[in-house]
């Protein structure tokens, strides 16, 4: 087996389109140049449109977690109260991170687990001056309530961070409308452009806020970012991974050519479908919802079956050339979660499905094959 | 003028070779895979040798300026004392830096003179935790005494940091003889990769050091590069750009198949002719020069010539299909500089002087064509 040759249906990197992948053999500019600022300018005018919000947008050549930690240390400090809500591994490195910087109020609920809103409201009545929470907590595959955690902020002042690295972009996400102060997005996941660059889009009310913060990091200061984003030719503040701005201006063209609201569409019906063929195959979605919370439409999180082991699963689709993945730490072997990001396709999902159910047979626990294809195709034919 | 048919000869980004931009074409892999690890292993092993170190090497998503703090922010702290040497724009780079964690000492030389090793000594021996020194300051054209710096800092047992973002690959770095705790690398400079990452490497005394620090930074804290690198599979604990490890990937090996020794050879060589052109050009070098310091082998600075703006020169070399830099912030039209890193070769240098000539020519500099390239030959002819 090529490794080249395989799927990719993991929660990010997901795959890049070969006119993505050619659009980083252009050779190398000047990055304080017109030629640059032209690309940069493209790129946030997309973003503005999926993050559907009129904040600046910045990109930092960084994963995630860069954009994460720029949210954060740029607006909170020593002496500070956050709100951390955690259900999962991406809430619990919000929290890590938020703790580098200031007084971390958790808010912890088991992984896969849905966030209650009154514990929230009650930490939230007792004062913070910001609250971040994980979108779509790709760990445990559930989609968070953040128009309600909007609106709680908003009612006790606090600035809203969100973690919006798996959902923007395949996932309905209205900045401007639920008030999030600071929203982050990774180039790897349903953008569909390679890893190494971060999108952080920053409202008024945090700028202000940033001016009186004392003490920040330096690469992710993202008052840098506004300072050289706001020049006539907009750069950044330093040297950019140029070929991931050459991809993600080409994965960007790609969104507009979809349509963000089509591309939201399919992945809500691909992953619909793959929940309908994994409740066809007797297997169960690993988080619990309440009324505020759904499972995410770009990563399904499904329990173990009995008797087998998630990484057995995993390393049985690797040898079947699909890349899915297990749990992470503590939920490691007793889940594995398949991603449905990016450019994936109705044949992609089906091809997966159709691996899954020939190792589920293999394994004897299923009897007969195309039962979770045929639900599959169900969902998508109608949609 | 197609902007991709343009010669870089800035300092940094510079021209990749093809074969290293058709590396990034290849797909997405798995970055928690065997896979990535072989290629995380390999471009360690090739840079232990450019810094000439058994340190330990770790690669960051990010700039040159992310791996200047991740060797500052994760060594010191609130109460710690760290002396900062700046006698160009880098150097006052990494004071900010280290002024974001600890208690700076500065010790400011005006952009271009010397380091007055006296002046630093007298400062250490008051006591620091830490010193940072830029070794090849671009900003200036200037190498400063890093063996020297090493030494002083041995004696009065302070933690070496050392940015040698733009001489590793393409100067002499000899980072375990000198002492140098962390050397940080860009890899858009001497290694000839895309912009993107930054290579740090680390002393035991600096790990050592690092595990008593209470308040880091989280995307560049040290230490999670090194849980992840020590693992049997080598990893980085944040999604990597990997397109850009494919990229050094790639340019490591052309390091390799040179060879590190005749590479630094082929950049003094190619700065000595630069130096000999301007000098036959009645053009001066722009630093100041004492017993411990020496023009830059990878990036030559240059006075305007009397009557004509620096920025005139570089728009006018860029009409010409030759990207140059000018002067940064304060030096901005006083100086211009000519890049000389990477696979930079003599036709590019010798078409570089020619176009300089006629530039200057058509200013009423100089008279008539070719003694600068006549004296540029003689270096490399000799060579």
């Amino acid at each position: 087996m090529d490794l080249e040759d395989t799927l990719l249906m993991m929660p990010g990197p997901v795959p890049v389109a070969p006119r993505v992948l050619r659009a980083m053999s252009k050779p190398m500019i000047n990055h304080r140049s017109a030629e640059f600022a032209g690309i940069y300018a493209d790129c946030r005018e997309v973003l503005s449109s999926v993050f559907q919000t009129k904040n600046d947008i910045f990109l930092l050549s960084g994963s995630g977690t860069a954009g994460m930690e720029a949210a954060v240390g740029s607006l909170v400090e020593n002496g500070d109260k956050v709100i951390a809500i955690e259900n999962g591994k991406f809430g619990e490195r919000f929290k890590d991170i938020a703790a580098r910087y200031a007084e971390v109020v958790p808010v912890v609920f088991e992984w896969g687990l849905p966030i209650d809103l009154e514990i929230v409201k009650e930490k939230l009545e007792e004062g913070a001056k910001a609250i971040t929470l994980v979108h779509n907590e790709t760990s445990a595959g559930i989609l968070n309530p953040a128009a309600e955690i909007g609106k709680l902020a908003k009612k006790y002042d606090a600035l809203f961070i969100m973690d919006g690295v798996t959902s923007l972009g395949g996932d309905d996400v209205k900045v401007d409308e639920w008030g999030v102060d600071i929203a982050v997005v990774g180039s790897q996941k349903c953008l569909a452009a390679p890893p190494g660059l971060a999108a952080v889009s920053v409202s008024e009310k945090a700028f202000e806020t940033m001016k009186e913060v004392t003490k920040k990091p330096y690469y992710t200061d993202l008052l840098a970012y506004k300072k050289s984003g706001d020049k006539p030719k907009p750069e950044t503040p330093y040297t950019p991974a140029i070929p991931l701005f050459y991809a993600l201006q080409e994965a960007l063209h790609i969104i507009k050519e979809e349509g963000v609201e089509a591309r939201i569409k399919r992945h809500k019906t691909l992953s619909e479908s793959l929940r309908a063929a994994v409740a066809e195959l007797n297997i169960e979605m690993f988080p619990q919802l309440n009324e505020y919370s759904h499972y995410s439409n770009t990563v399904s999180a499904m329990k173990a079956p009995a008797g087998i082991d998630g990484e057995n699963i995993k390393s049985g689709m690797k040898k079947r050339g699909i890349i899915i993945a297990g749990g992470q730490e503590r939920l490691k072997s007793k889940i594995f979660r398949i991603g449905c990001m990016g450019n994936v396709t109705a044949r992609d999902v089906l091809s997966t499905i159709q691996q899954l159910e020939i190792i589920l047979n293999e394994r004897g626990y299923i009897d007969n094959l195309g039962a979770g294809v045929e639900a599959a195709t169900r969902v998508i034919d109608r949609a």
